[in-house]
């Protein structure tokens, strides 16, 4: 197995833009990723993208990599589409490492892309439902709206506006609430660990929302699903993200500077279990640690799958980078924030740099990259050298239905 | 590099399944190969899952294989959902045929399958617009269209019938004209072929068409766009199929008998370019060979992308199994029938066996590995030792947008 190193990254701004689309935010990040590698787009000999939503947002499915590229002048290469929801572009990032680590090609392209902000709403809300079985979602969806029924609700909440809206955060809702029963978590401990990323992405220029959010001013927002409000939730969002990747062989021909080891990366699906049993993100961080031959306490920096404030909490138990139980009051006491003994989610995170869901696996690399070269600057963590990015997708029982994690390291 | 082996193969018959949905079709497919394999479920430790429309189809995007496992209870394993139009699960054997390559793991799976038949007609349309450039979608049209007008009309032929149809059989037909001026091909070349196939698939019984058809019945059937009649284009269909792969580690622990070995395979994507520059298919298919060490006189029995007559001609010289110019010839001299010089499609091909778009890569490769192993029953090529699969998919320019090529080998 061949080593293979990131050698450049890039990304849009994460946002809503109705007046662009996949072609437009693509060639953006490839663009900028291109130009952080020292590659140009004739280089490239493979590439895999991924991309969640786009055959019900915009009809294109089947070829939408090949599409994208074309429209940027980039031919010929074997083009990998991939999807696996919230993950996909973290599993596409396999796919061209594994091309590359097999002595296939030399140097390749992962991408990628999201497009949610559409004009019609309701379409807006299938793209949500397409990530877990159509089967399913009537039964999944009467549970969750049984268990949001019974609930605390918090004294004189301010409940979000009526309509539909995505069951997703009913489900995540539930989760926590799971949590705050068996490990006495608090909603001010989700509010301490979304407000840390709400300061984050106020010093990333890439990130959806760019401003600071106060403990008290989280926890007074309009609630979602108790025990989440809505600044503990990823917001909706148009973007993409590209890392060009090569083999060792590459390096010097390119003349790469401050390349990025992949360690290991590893991923699974979520199965049907029960309640007590290890979470798939457990397994597959277990796998991880061993692949890489290192172990939670080597970790300088993190960026998790926050979709919502909840997330980034069980990703730190999950992760061992601290006790499972104990995600609460690790964050509240300030662990996972910059300057903290490991910041998670220096970028942000995707409550607040945003989750263009197809974009999200690849930007979560960008970060680790950026903060590895020490190019981060506002956000920078000081001395990182190996990272880690958690990326989860979609959701199968109890679990999501795909589970990334991926360890880097600075050469 | 790990030498990867087929072990079991597994398909449903192909055709129009109302009342039977992906799960259905997937399970009975899989179960299939798991049983050829001698391989129980809980074995399988990575799975690539090929299909093209699911999303618009039936709105499960994003995570289809993992919904479709779980229902026959396979989860864990990291599952990787690959899109790429007729070609999705020829992409898919790559991904999973990479990661035992590369010893991430030992067994795993590779599925395709789709589901055409919709109630919902316009829906069924919307399906093979997906496989093209959706902003450039209306010019092709346009440019099909004129063209279909200004062809010369077979005198006294029946026109398909009016309404609404898929733009793909008219860039087919577009396609088939150049040859037809550039090297003297005929319509009755192509009837020929098409014939073949569909005597081919009288004797399969996993086709979608089990009826023997004549030169003259093919000539004298509707024409979709001239010069392809009815039975010369692939029909909409239904279907799964599967494949169980494995490293040499794992074959005797298995005990796995009469293992087909991936002697090799390689994709690519259509590029913009001239009309008298090289065709994908020729580069692909050079590449193929030289990473096999074999040459296009060492295949004896090929499984190709016909989903027209046309695509079955111009694979044959793509492939080098005759000279460019000569598929015409070729196929009218009977080279490519059971029992010529090199039998082409004995399992009926795209055009009589069906081609339920995302099955169809992994079906060619089920009909090979039966070749290899004997087990054809009536349709066997005696003594083949080495096959080829050609699979392509999508639109590009002139080109397809992917398009995948296969060797293997009985050992």
């Amino acid at each position: 197995m061949r080593d293979v190193y990131v050698i450049g990254v890039g990304m849009t701004r994460f946002g809503k833009f109705l007046d662009r689309g996949l072609k437009s935010l693509t060639q953006e990040a490839v663009e900028q990723a291109l130009k952080h590698a020292g590659v140009e787009k004739n280089q490239l000999e493979v590439a895999s993208v991924g991309n969640a939503y786009a055959g019900i947002a915009t009809g294109q499915e089947s070829i939408r990599g090949q599409v994208v590229l074309r429209a940027m002048g980039i031919g010929g290469l074997p083009v990998f589409n991939i999807e696996n929801a919230c993950a996909s572009s973290a599993s596409a990032f396999i796919v061209t490492w594994m091309d590359i680590a097999l002595g296939l090609h030399d140097v390749g392209l992962v991408l990628g892309m999201e497009k949610m902000y559409l004009e019609d709403r309701d379409k807006r809300l299938a793209l949500f439902s397409a990530s877990m079985d159509q089967d399913v979602l009537e039964a999944f969806k009467q549970m969750a709206e049984a268990s949001a029924k019974s609930a605390a609700k918090k004294p004189g909440s301010k409940k979000e506006g009526g309509g539909k809206r995505s069951l997703f955060m009913d489900v995540y809702a539930m989760a926590t609430r799971w949590h705050m029963e068996k490990y006495g978590t608090t909603q001010r401990q989700l509010a301490v660990i979304s407000a840390k990323n709400h300061q984050n992405s106020a010093l990333n220029p890439y990130s959806q929302y760019q401003q600071s959010m106060t403990v008290e001013e989280v926890l007074s927002a309009p609630e979602v699903s108790y025990p989440l409000t809505r600044p503990m939730c990823a917001p909706v969002g148009d973007g993409g993200a590209a890392a060009i990747l090569c083999s060792g062989d590459a390096l010097s021909k390119i003349g790469a500077s401050k390349p990025v080891k992949v360690r290991a990366l590893v991923q699974a699906s979520g199965r049907d279990r029960d309640v007590d049993d290890p979470d798939i993100g457990e397994i597959v961080a277990d796998k991880t640690y061993e692949m890489a031959g290192l172990g939670p306490e080597d970790i300088d920096v993190a960026e998790v799958h926050d979709a919502t404030a909840f997330g980034e909490l069980r990703a730190l138990e999950n992760m061992k980078l601290c006790p499972v139980g104990e995600g609460g009051p690790f964050s509240e006491a300030g662990n996972t924030a910059l300057g903290g003994k490991i910041p998670v989610n220096p970028s942000g995170g995707l409550e607040s740099k945003g989750h263009p869901v197809g974009a999200t696996g690849v930007a979560q690399i960008a970060e680790i990259v950026w903060q590895l070269r020490g190019e981060a600057e506002k956000r920078q963590v000081e001395g990182a050298r190996i990272g880690l990015t958690e990326n989860g997708g979609g959701n199968i029982g109890l679990e999501e239905a795909a589970m990334v994690v991926t360890i880097l390291e600075r050469v």
